[in-house]
């Protein structure tokens, strides 16, 4: 369903992560605070082909590698 | 309406930032990369208090500074 939804659900989206997601797989990356929802900050990418919503682990550095990446993309392109 | 379902919608999201978003004011953030829908990255910021969501410029050095503040803020917490 809607992942923007979610965050009104009392409760953590993220069970558990899927490795090896490379950034050119993501169409759409969400990060949702930590917060009364939820104590963990949750990371949820939505995939281009599989169009299947994945979790990904906010504490790893690839993380903050595929973030980098997606806002760069937008470089070449304008 | 959800922020996921717009990625459907063969458009760009934003037409305007919005400037001076604290991270702590930020309780879900998407990062949409650019795709067919939109020659563009986008970011969009989901807001705690107003419950609002505003766009973010993409290109500023601050949105990596709050994404990675956001991806961090779980850090303290677990």
């Amino acid at each position: 369903g809607p992942v923007a939804a979610v965050v009104r659900e009392l409760r953590c989206v993220c069970l558990d992560f899927t490795p090896g997601i490379h950034p050119k797989m993501i169409s759409n990356l969400q990060v949702i605070a930590a917060g009364p929802q939820c104590p963990k900050v949750e990371v949820i990418a939505y995939l281009k082909k599989s169009q299947k919503e994945v979790c990904l682990d906010p504490t790893a550095p690839l993380i903050k590698k595929i973030v980098q990446r997606i806002l760069d993309s937008g470089k070449q392109k304008n």
